[in-house]
């Protein structure tokens, strides 16, 4: 998916909403908890929630635990999605020139994902090979939402920065704003207008709103940019919100109400784009 | 697999070799080209080296470039190698706490490995969840072989150490030398021997020899600990030694060929255990 058309069903919508499917088979609702049927789950969450939402995250590790069936149960869920979402394999690869070649082709070609999460420890070449395909997305790991973001991507650089910026000021230097994005999580709204500061063209993936507790309106109090610049993705408060026969629309329901605060919080936040 | 009953084979076999699976369906051998039989590859490939390794590494994204198949071949990789042979997984994984813990469940539990690469960026609960099996490994990026290494492992932290001895700091508090590995590639020779000083009991799995240009004879020198404590692998100059009928002979003999190599090594260097 090209830039353009990811801000255009951001403003259309009003909405800059992922929804990750961090789908475990074993804490399937009750309907389908028999049947074992990840992909029918899958199926049911994205016809609830896709008029509120501009993307899907897929957790790439929930379906690896289950082996060749849950690639099957992947490819599946992939097919599902309507083309005018964005697809993020959430997948957090990175190795050697030759083998990262091979996953920006599994992730890109074979499954047809616009965009893969990619960690930056190995440099350029790990991360260079997803970059040469058109219309898809790097998402590099910068600043993440958990607690061992302190052990490495917060500890000082012997230049006075932290690694975290290091590995954006380095990275943004590989790709463009158009085919290059940064994970900024939630729980680090302190650094995020610092970070919007310095990268104010740049689209951030903003996980841990929700169940790690982060606070959505800081998140774009902080971070928003002219063209929005975020996509902030809620995995478990949406797809787990009930247990029950229910669990289709009260996923429809969590996924509705952080549209709407998103709704509100551009009213108030986004002044990219003259009103009409 | 045991840390002894791993110094044991390498001890017994005079080998520390690790042959890597990255086994591209489109450079099959002329025999096997038509058939894309990647699993009848592996098997002639284990087969013929079996007894000059200690260890077969199977590079996970040959596979999923292959979607729901490729795990199946995986799967049937697995299953193809001698429970004498420690199995790692190389992945590259790391992901928040909930998320790891569903990528340990993959490959120890689904895929039965003894080990796998894990990429160290966002901390400690990434990793720890890899740590909670008896006798399987974590194998933590630290220096890489490639050209990358340099953009953030080998940048000075302000506390005067380069990233990757921090990580290797680090990490060595999380768990101990009977589970916890470092990748550190055979180009890096010239901090191979800082290295073994300052971590004198952890294993190294050493990529790079081989294709990428690294010398064994400097990793053992500069590398080789009272355990021996490396795991030396190779992969394209042994499984891709010849694309015609005789690519399994050539590669038995590529790994003779090392394996060689390795006893006259470890006849000079491995003063760890007295002669009997």
């Amino acid at each position: 998916m090209h830039l353009d058309q990811l801000v255009q069903h951001i403003r259309d919508k009003k909405s800059f909403l992922c929804v990750g499917l961090d789908t475990d088979p074993e804490k399937l609702p009750t309907p389908l908890a028999r049947s074992n049927d990840v992909v029918e789950f899958n199926k049911q969450i994205i016809h609830a929630t896709q008029s509120h939402c501009v993307a899907y995250k897929i957790n790439t590790a929930f379906y690896e635990a289950y082996g060749a069936q849950g690639w099957k149960w992947f490819e599946e869920t992939v097919a599902l999605i309507p083309n005018t979402h964005f697809i993020i394999a959430d997948a957090k690869r990175g190795d050697i020139g030759n083998t990262s070649s091979m996953y920006a082709r599994a992730f890109f070609h074979h499954l047809n994902c616009d965009a893969i999460t990619v960690a930056p420890y190995m440099g350029i070449d790990s991360v260079s090979p997803f970059l040469s395909y058109d219309n898809k997305w790097v998402i590099l790991l910068a600043l993440t939402s958990n607690q061992g973001a302190r052990d490495f991507q917060l500890t000082e650089q012997a230049s006075g920065v932290p690694l975290y910026e290091r590995v954006m000021m380095t990275a943004s230097r590989w790709g463009t704003p158009k085919q290059l994005m940064f994970v900024v999580g939630a729980t680090q709204a302190s650094h995020l207008a610092k970070i919007r500061q310095k990268f104010p063209h740049h689209f951030f993936l903003v996980p841990g709103v929700g169940a790690q507790g982060g606070s959505l309106h800081d998140v774009v109090k902080n971070g928003i940019s002219a063209q929005v610049g975020l996509l902030v993705n809620a995995s478990r408060s949406i797809i787990y919100a009930s247990s029950g026969e229910d669990f289709a629309s009260a996923a429809a329901a969590e996924a509705q109400k952080m549209h709407q605060d998103m709704q509100s919080l551009l009213a108030k936040y986004d002044h990219g784009r003259p009103s009409a």
